[in-house]
């Protein structure tokens, strides 16, 4: 299965995520592309850096959400609120918050790419994603994606 | 062909729907799956319960779509002016509403199942859905799409 | 691979013809079917109309975008800074305009589809579309999708 993660959106990285770990515990191979605001979901919240960017870059670093538990939702959004409700509501269900899906899909062992465009554009380096994160171009996942029985663009 | 129904968006309910109908009319095994927003899709407009809720439960039930008819534009939804526009041009055209696209799926025979971790996080129960449709799992779910030829996250 | 363009936002347009692109690159067949917002995409802002339409029509090719350029960002458009600093990281980087990429994906010979129910109920004309676009049922695409490798909603 490969997924392209392209909306930086707290409900649709959980479907993702859920989606990665199903598979994974099912046996199969998993591949998670990150592109555009989906590069939002790897960044890793303690590694952010302003230095050789543009002033452009630095905008839009500081604009866009940190790490994964601070994307919005993609309705409902409320100034919050809607995730609010929705976070408290997972704990109810003894359902673990993003970051542990995050996790699983780590330690299970999803592979996971960055999009090299989006990097360029966006102005993100590399060391401020996960360490797991290889960055590949477009062609090379959709190489990837001709091989797998499962395609979904989130 | 499986059809992930993410998105609770009128326009986007009308495209999945769309292509389910068409896939049943050409032959092919159709099957959606309710996750998430989704679920607002196929729910029972009768048959809302505030019963054995948690608070946040029940705010959520009340501020969510109550049926297909009720569900927002993905854009230009222009508090409801953009909808108006969709459907008045969906009437000059003879095209039937969504609620009609709904009713001629299930007619059809497109099998439908709601997400059993959306259901349980949004507290919905499954008396307050349409009665065809069956709760399985993301796992389940994986099981259908990898044995299809056409997979969409909607 | 087809590609079913639903959304009409500057940054899917934007990732769905990066993939077009580097998919002919790698010398696969690749088929775009243009539905709903999508069609703004292939809008030929030379050639709008208002002859023949009803008042809804009329007032909802005003109110959507002319073309490819005039798209909003799916996410962080704030009024359009967003985009304009998209667009200027986009330069910085060397990386073709979004007009570049389609008219990149017309030469390269990417099969440009129109959904004929959406063309209808937006009212739009087959003369107000790029001239490679042929307009056919989703019955039609459907039919394509089944061939194809990879299918993706965008």
């Amino acid at each position: 299965m490969t997924l392209l993660m392209f909306s930086g959106e707290y409900d649709k990285a959980l479907a993702g995520l859920i989606l990665a770990n199903s598979g994974r515990e099912m046996g199969m191979d998993v591949t998670m592309f990150f592109a555009f605001w989906g590069l939002c979901l790897v960044r890793d919240p303690e590694k952010m850096t302003l230095e050789d960017k543009s002033l452009y870059e630095q905008m839009f670093g500081m604009v866009t959400p940190k790490g994964i538990e601070d994307l919005p939702l993609s309705r409902m959004n409320m100034a919050g609120l809607g995730k609010a409700m929705l976070k408290e509501m997972m704990e109810d269900e003894d359902t673990p918050p993003l970051t542990a899906f995050l996790n699983g899909a780590r330690k299970k062992g999803v592979q996971f790419y960055g999009c090299k465009l989006s990097v360029d554009i966006m102005g993100f380096k590399k060391e401020e994603l996960l360490p797991e994160v290889q960055i590949i171009t477009a062609a090379d996942f959709l190489q990837e994606a001709m091989e797998s029985q499962i395609q979904l663009f989130i």
